[in-house]
C-alpha cells in the first residue's frame, strides 16, 4: 500500500513531531491528539465543558440569537497588541456587539498548512482561549482541517459568534436620523498601521500596537446610558472609518459630516500614514466603534463610553445631516470640506 | 502613491474583470460589488432577506440552539454529485442533524485566492444557495476574505450552522447501551472514492458520485419513529465508518460488532477500494448516517429510514455489546473477527 502514489503523500508519523502533518486533519487518531494535546489545552477554561460532539447545544436566555461569522487571514500571524487568535475572538465578538448583542458562544474553525509549527498553533490557541475567557464567552465547538504545503499560508481562522441582544438595544445601520451625534470610542489607525509596519519592518510597531480588543462591554455601557437612542453602531475594521461611515450613510439615507480636527490620531499612526501615503480614515481598526446617537442622549452616552477603560478616549467627531444624503464629508481644520469616499480596491490586504 | 511598493500589489481595477482581485477583499466598493453581483445572486432565495449588517438576528422557536462549524477544503472543488458549495451546506446541516437538530440558519465564510475565476465563484455560490434552499435553511450572514496568489488553493468555505433540537431528540455519543441495534442509512464509500477517483483521473466517477446530501429529514423520520430510543447518531465523514464507530464506542464505553456481510458497498466503490488498497470502512461519506437504537425501537426506526428516499437503502449492520468495551470488531462472511481501528494518520487528504 505504501507504494500507492496517491497515498504516499500522507505519511503516518512514527515519532514525535513538532509540525502539523496532513494526518492531523484526518479525523482519526492524530486529529484527536492534536485537539487533545495542542488546541484544547490552549483554549483552557474558554473551551466548552461539554462533550466533543460535532455540534454544541447552547441554552439561551431568550428565543432569539444574533449570529456573525468572519474569517481571519491576517499576515503576520503575530503582531504588537495581539495575534490571529485574539483577533479572531475580538473581531467576531465586536460584530455581535455592533448589533447590541452580548456574546454567548463561539465556534472556531482552523485551516492549517501542513508543516505549521505545533508550538505556534499551541500559542495561538492559548491566545484565542485567553481572549475568549477575558470576553466571557466559551468556545463551544470547532473544527480543524489540514491542507498540504503551499495550499494555505500558515493558518486561517474562521470564528462564528452567537449572541443575545440587550433588551434595550436596537442599533441598526438604517436607524440613523439627521441630527444624530457621531461618537468615536477611541484612537484610530492603530491596527492597520501596526500590521503594515510589522510586515514591512518599518519599526512603528515598537511605539504602537493593534487596538484589538472586545467592545461588547463598551456597547453595554452605551446602551445602558442611551437605550434605544443608540441608533447605530459600527466598528470601523477593513476599509476604516471611511468605509464604515459610507455604508451607514447609504443604509440610512443621511449625510454625515466629520470634523477632522476632532479625530484622535496617535502621533506614530499619523507618521506611519504620512510615510505610507495612507489616509488614516481608510486604515483598519479592531478596537474602536462609531456610534450615532439621538442628540438628547449623546452627552450621556459619551460619558458612559468615557467611564470604561476600553473607550476612555471617546470623543464626538461629527453628526448626521439631512443635506447631501448618502455622502460623507470631512470638514478640515481650515474650514474646507472634502468628500470622503470608500476605497474602490484594496489598500491593505490581509489586515484581519 | 502607486510607487509605494507596499501598495503596488493591490491594483485598483479600471476595467471589467473575470477573476477575483485582492481588492474584492477590501471591505470597500469592490467587496460590495462582489457580494451584490456574484455571491448573493448565486445564493438566490436562500440568501437572508434581512439587511446586510455584520450579523444576523434570528428568531428561534425556543431558547436553546445547537451550533456546529466546519471548514471545507475539498480538492477538487467540483466532483460528480456535488461541489464545495453544496458540500459545505450538507456537511454542516448533517452535523446539526446528528444532534437531533433541524437547521435554522447558516453563516458562510469564503476565503478566496486572488485570481480565482468569478464564474466559478458564482457557480459555487449558486450551488450553495440551491443546497441551502433545498434543505430549507437560509444563509443568514457571511464573510469574504481574499488572499494573494499562492496563499490559498482556490477557495475554502467555512459554514456554521444554527439549529434547534427536535423535542423528542436527545441523541448523544454517550447514550449507547449494550444491546442497541446499529443501523446504517445507505451505501458507504461513495464520497471518498468519487473524490479520489476524480483527483487521480481513475474514471470511477463516471459510474458513481458523491452521496453528499442533507440528512436532517432522515433524522426527523428516525426520531418520529424511535423518539428517545434513538440513542446516538453519527455521519461517518472523514475517517469513515471506522472512525465514527470507534469514537462512539469510546464515548459510550461499549463494544461494537459490525456484520461485514450486511454492509452496503456499491460495486464501483468496492472496485475502486481494491485498486487503491483502501478499506471501505475508512472511506469518507457525506450522505449516510449511523444510528444506535434501543432494541425495542429498532424495527420502527429502520422502517422510518426506508420510508425516505435519502435512506431507502437503510440496513441493520451490527449492534453494541458489553464485551470488549471501547473496541469495534468486524465479523466477516467466513465467521472470522477482526478489530476495526481508526486510522492513525491521513488516508485521503482534503476529502471534504
Amino acid at each position: 500500500m505504501t507504494a500507492n502514489p496517491l497515498l504516499a503523500a500522507c505519511p503516518v508519523p512514527t515519532a514525535e513531531t513538532e509540525q502539523v502533518l496532513l494526518g492531523h486533519g484526518s479525523g482519526g487518531q492524530l486529529s484527536a491528539e492534536l485537539l487533545r494535546d495542542v488546541i484544547l489545552p490552549g483554549f483552557g477554561r474558554a473551551a466548552s465543558a461539554g462533550p466533543l460532539e460535532d455540534a454544541a447545544v447552547l441554552a439561551l436566555p431568550k428565543p432569539e440569537a444574533v449570529m456573525s461569522t468572519d474569517s481571519f487571514v491576517v499576515d503576520p500571524l503575530f503582531f504588537a497588541g495581539g495575534d490571529i487568535g485574539s483577533l479572531a475572538v475580538h473581531g467576531t465578538v465586536n460584530d455581535l456587539a455592533m448589533m447590541g448583542a452580548m456574546p454567548t458562544a463561539l465556534a472556531v474553525a482552523f485551516i492549517v498548512e501542513e508543516g505549521f509549527a505545533l508550538e505556534q498553533l499551541a500559542r495561538i490557541s492559548r491566545s484565542l482561549g485567553a481572549a475568549a475567557e477575558a470576553a466571557g464567552v466559551p468556545v463551544a465547538t470547532g473544527d480543524t482541517k489540514v491542507v498540504g504545503r503551499g495550499a494555505a499560508d500558515g493558518l486561517f481562522i474562521t470564528t462564528t459568534g452567537l449572541g443575545v441582544r440587550l433588551p434595550a438595544a436596537r442599533p441598526s445601520a438604517s436607524r440613523i436620523r439627521p441630527g444624530d451625534v457621531l461618537l468615536l470610542s477611541g484612537p484610530i489607525g492603530l491596527h492597520g498601521t501596526t500590521i503594515l509596519s510589522t510586515r514591512a519592518g518599518l519599526g512603528f510597531e515598537t511605539e504602537i500596537g493593534s487596538d484589538s480588543r472586545p467592545l461588547h462591554r463598551v456597547v453595554a455601557a452605551a446602551v445602558a446610558a442611551g437605550a434605544d437612542g443608540v441608533h447605530a453602531l459600527r466598528d470601523p475594521t477593513r476599509g476604516g472609518v471611511a468605509s464604515a461611515l459610507n455604508e451607514l450613510a447609504a443604509a440610512s439615507g443621511v449625510g454625515v459630516v466629520v470634523d477632522e480636527t476632532a479625530l484622535p490620531v496617535p502621533g506614530p499612526v499619523a507618521a506611519a500614514c504620512d510615510l505610507l501615503g495612507l489616509d488614516v480614515l481608510h486604515v483598519a481598526n479592531e478596537g474602536c466603534l462609531l456610534a450615532f446617537v439621538a442628540p438628547d442622549r449623546a452627552d450621556a452616552v459619551l460619558a458612559a463610553l468615557r467611564s470604561r477603560p476600553e473607550s476612555a478616549g471617546a470623543v464626538r467627531i461629527g453628526q448626521a445631516v439631512a443635506e447631501h444624503p448618502r455622502r460623507v464629508v470631512v470638514r478640515t481644520g481650515i474650514g474646507a470640506v472634502r468628500v470622503l469616499d470608500m476605497l474602490v480596491g484594496e489598500q491593505l490586504p490581509r489586515i484581519c
